[in-house]
């Protein structure tokens, strides 16, 4: 699909020059220099020549179609250029230049303008304020970085051009190949998720890494993300993370949900793995581009010094990796062929004066253990060491059969083994922190790809009821739907909720309670009282007829006072619930990724220990089980320490329902079961207040 | 004080070898390659000069008393030889030779006779199983690593050899310098407290950091680190931090105290910067080396691309610092000075082209802004980019009037203009997160060096009847002190104890209740019942004499029954306590810093949330409140969200009085106040149970 981009058979680069440091010039460089081997065509009004090469005055002159056209002429020419660069039939055009969104409003215009110019002509816009786009196995660096980066199957996808500049310097340094670089620049056409799509079709590349600001469309990202990570390894840093201010919300669920969750829940969705520092992305792609991801979390450390051996125990339990333990067997061959004061437990100390056969030893015996999931093999560079041989005898003893990361410690002298290493097909690392953190990155995945299947249970539910309900609130344009129909909408979905109903008066109350039964609790019900505790709006126990009847009264009468502009629907009288844990459920929909649900204990655990877990609907069962297990206080619920245990399916089956609402109904933006009571195994949990958002203007109908 | 050991006039190198390869020729070959100037005294029997130095048989045949010995002999070799040097009148021994302590018990007996040889003759000795020692300002390179370092102000201290030897050749990458190096290997006799003791008086050092696997002796290291951390910064990595298991401990607080947090503790209480990582070692060392530590958090960031400004700012705020809001004054400067397209507000951005002179422009604001208390510059590669250049015109615009850091993003090219940084005084770094890392580190060191003096309270007490009842314990062999006699310790360091008795007979029970008044709490007193909720032994609420005599019949009877074997001291009678809020004080006395104090809120904050925090007694007054304010759930105390506010003040107070007791009686190994009730501000806590733990065998007095 983007062929014409990054296999193009001829490059224009309108804006070529003969001038060095010019944009121009660099590019035309690039491209020469590269050893591009399709047809090179610099435009420039000036020259008949350039770098050597024929020049044309236009693109126009040079009288064939061309594939993809670099354009490097200034902001207020750049409209005219495209122009005609695609009249005369240029496949795609990759837009250097800068002076678009990123300057202001008319540069935004303008932009919008050329973008929409050349997707009416179906021409594919990379751009603008771009560094251009680098495919090694196409020989193609159409970019004005200073390096071209040495083959390899790492692709990279920036919304920086500046960081790709440094990512071509760091992995020249460590001789990491790359696949293909693109720079999406502002993203006026093609984006992250059209070059997550195409790079996951690509046979040249085996790990996708990238680096983001903003994502252009949430979910048509999570499905492109997820597509490729079904078929190689993801990984993206999102920078601006903390920047964000919160949307000012009025449920919990929304004042607990913060910008950073949301990409969080969307990568965790999508099986990408997150890196948290420039470093980082590059570590993780080495490994795993080097290695498949291990098949469990047993490691092997070889080290010639106990110092570093023990850093690395010490990182993989913070990882929640595991030291493994070596096979009766393989520590038997060890003890035989090292030295006596070799230690074969785990880590294996090979010893200060290991030459490079002896780490191959260690080496073979831990790719043959099937205690074995992992290695890393650890060199410090001691009077006796040889790393360089080392490094080669290690690559040349690879099995394969499980990944192994090297960690050669140290700077000046160990960096060109490292990069030996790494030229070889084994990640190398300068601590051992750094490839624990890189092997937990390849579980992670592992964990991923090997997930479950994702069945979402439908429920049968009473969607017309739903329906009839919040379409009545939208059209008299409520906006906050109240606890007496956002109870309905959920006892349509199958939520228990407990009997009651609405009184307008001191005798309806009595027989509503005499009908369900005491003891009741009654509530005032107004669209405009939202914190019905706050105005005394709550009574709790009645036991009789007297006690409701005086209840009614007592409501009315302090809401009159306290907030006598509230419009009263009446008093909703309902059965008191037993008792049991407090639990919140609840949804905030995210602009970007669509429906997020939270969960969290009642009352303090979420108010003041924001002990809650969020994640992206729809949710299948294991899905709602892993994220009550992942909040801190998931114990309580089990019925650890004398905690009366609860029907913890019943919450997951809880989630699964709002799951199914929220997806049935865009409509609502936020939604709060608070609380949800949860009784022992075997019993149905209670809504006891619910509360349910509406968008400020929604049209008419669906 | 080690004078001789890292200054010596001469060396004389015991095991001198002529072969290369040998540990015996390398460190010959360091001591004249690094241009000592000192006398060199290469000892062998079978040689009569070796590199061109003469030989001798043996140490004596020097004639002369040497300064320092370094001893390179075979392991069965060492005692006599060590027995030689001695005689012959060294000043200091630093044993390289390993196949000690580290191989078993009969390695340990010979190191320890050693040691205590040289110990015998005032002689100090450095090792076994090290490296040696590298002091660059006095040319002395008494190792056999494969560099040397170069001169600077970075001194080492580290437990393993090996990892001195990556950090030497991290160090030459970088151009880091090095002060002096000590390999302290299995510390038979120097070891980290001498070392930091000396350093910290050493002019040539400017920060301390070190390696550490073990500390000899905690108490003795909290006093030399903080007296170091008080004149230079301390960085130190302990290894084997989540190794080591949990004693098993009775109460709550020794079991929730992992060893990993007796070091964080000791290393706060220190000023010790704790470092995680290999890398951050380095790095920390790399900044406050080269820079006093900044007076706030405000940071500056200067940048030539926006992604990196934003993975800065990302950084900076998960570090707790913040993005300065820079002067009005200096926004209006950089804006007259700036291209126009420039960002002048912060992070500064001096876009893609930008040229040495603009980065000094930015800079120079920068620095002159009394709203920015450090910076970070950073600079990617661009077409246009000087890096080179730009480092030098950085490191001479430097004023030093606070922190700036460079972050120079990439590898192959970046590395030297990294190093070029480095060696002109300005901290390089690769990526953003790494220099916040390390500008984190000083903010830390700053706070610690401007902490409060040090203030510990002595509230007036009664010593003698705490000493008399727990010496009356400890003659008579009980390591339990139960709830009666710990209150009544407790009462005597001025805990509010309810008023009450201990019965032997259901008369003698009613007679107490009826002097302290009801309701009253009754509850089983025996040495050998520990959790006496278990045992049916607690009964609540009892509000008459009827109930009172009911109740001892009941725990005496159920006892009886239940734990027959039980010693019954009787049924101890309380005044109840009012309702508040419940939480636990206690004390865990760690083997190797001493007692630590442990706060948390009662219940499931403690048991499920883990809600604690610790720190090392004895406690000043802010100690105790910072420690309140660590544990999450302190927005409970102070009244958050509808909870009842309660007496901090108070807690705070419980907890000083703890630390006074255990620091007066260091019999108590364990203690727990548990729960305390804490009721609104200026009410008194009530103690409502308590234990304590006294070592098993205790001599019969102090």
């Amino acid at each position: 699909m983007l062929e014409k981009l990054w296999k193009p058979s001829s490059v224009a680069v309108i804006g070529a020059s003969a001038t060095k440091g010019k944009v121009g010039h660099a590019i035309l460089a690039n491209l020469l220099d590269a050893g591009y081997e399709g047809v090179v065509v610099p435009v420039n009004p000036k020259a008949s020549q350039i770098l050597g090469v024929r020049a044309y005055p236009d693109i126009s002159s040079y009288g064939k179609p061309v594939d993809l056209a670099v354009v490097a002429v200034p902001t207020m020419a750049v409209k005219e250029t495209v122009r005609q660069a695609v009249k005369a039939g240029v496949g795609a055009v990759a837009l250097i230049t800068a002076g678009f969104k990123e300057t202001g409003d008319q540069g935004a215009i303008l932009e919008k303008e050329i973008a929409e110019y050349c997707s009416s002509r179906n021409v594919r816009l990379l751009g603008p304020n771009c560094l251009g786009v680098i495919n090694t196995h196409h020989k193609l660096n159409a970019t004005f970085a200073r390096q071209s980066p040495r083959k390899g199957k790492v692709s990279v996808i920036s919304q920086s051009g500046a960081l790709l500049t440094a990512l071509l310097d760091y992995t020249a340094m460590l001789h990491i190949g790359i696949a293909k670089m693109i720079s999406i620049g502002n993203k006026a056409d093609l984006n992250e998720v059209d070059m997550l799509l195409a790079l996951a079709e690509d046979e040249e590349t085996g790990v996708i890494i990238g680096y983001l600001e903003s994502i252009t469309d949430g979910e048509a990202f999570v499905k492109a993300a997820e597509r490729a990570a079904f078929r190689k390894p993801v990984v993206f840093m999102k920078a601006g993370a903390t920047m964000a201010g919160q949307k000012a919300a009025r449920s919990h669920t929304g004042s607990l949900a913060g910008l950073d969750i949301a990409y969080g829940s969307a990568f965790a969705r999508a099986g990408v793995i997150r890196a948290d520092s420039f470093e980082s992305l590059l570590d993780y792609a080495l490994a795993l581009s080097s290695h498949s991801a291990p098949a469990g979390k047993r490691v092997a450390v070889i080290t010639n010094a106990g110092g570093p051996g023990i850093m690395c125990a010490d990182a993989l339990e913070k990882a929640g990796l595991a030291v493994a333990e070596l096979s009766r067997a393989s520590s038997s061959a060890l003890a035989a062929k090292l030295p006596a004061a070799a230690s074969v437990g785990n880590p294996i100390d090979v010893l200060g004066d290991a030459d490079p056969e002896r780490y191959a030893t260690a080496f073979g015996a831990a790719q043959d253990d099937d205690a074995v999931d992992a290695i890393i093999v650890i060199l410090t560079p001691q009077a006796m060491t040889a790393p360089a041989e080392t490094a080669v005898v290690l690559a040349e003893n690879v099995s394969g059969k499980k990944p192994a990361l090297a960690v050669f410690m140290g700077g000046e002298e160990m960096m060109p083994s490292r990069a030996e290493l790494v030229e070889r097909g084994l990640p190398a690392y300068s601590s051992p922190e750094r490839a624990v953190a890189a092997l937990r990155a390849m579980n992670e995945y592992a964990t991923w790809k090997n997930r479950p299947p994702r069945l979402v249970t439908r429920f049968p539910v009473n969607i017309r009821r739903a329906e009839r309900i919040i379409a009545r609130r939208i059209r008299t344009g409520r906006q906050q739907v109240g606890e007496y129909w956002a109870k309905e909408i959920l006892r349509a979905y199958g939520f228990n909720v407990p009997a009651g109903g609405l009184a307008i008066s001191s005798d309806e109350a009595v027989d509503v309670a005499e009908r369900i039964g005491y003891p009741v609790v009654m509530k005032v019900a107004s669209p405009d009282i939202i914190h019905k505790t706050d105005f005394n709006g709550v009574r709790l126990g009645l036991a009789n007829a007297e006690e409701v009847a005086d209840a009614f009264d007592l409501i009315t009468l302090r809401i009159s006072r306290r907030a006598p502009e509230a419009k009263l629907d009446g008093v909703y009288v309902e059965k008191m619930a037993d008792r049991g844990r407090e639990v919140i459920i609840g949804m905030i929909r995210d602009a970007q990724f669509g429906p997020m649900l939270m969960f969290g204990l009642g009352g303090i655990f979420v108010e003041i220990m924001k002990d809650v877990a969020f994640h992206l609907a729809p949710i299948t069962a294991d899905e709602a089980m892993t994220m009550l297990r992942s909040t801190r206080s998931y114990d309580m619920l089990a019925g650890a320490r004398g905690q009366a245990s609860v029907d913890i399916d019943a919450i997951a089956d809880g989630l699964q329902r709002i799951s199914q609402l929220v997806t049935d109904f865009p409509q609502i933006s936020e939604l709060d079961i608070n609380p949800l009571i949860v009784g022992p195994p075997g019993t149905e949990p209670v809504v006891v207040d619910a509360r349910l958002t509406l968008p400020s203007s929604w049209p008419e109908s669906r």
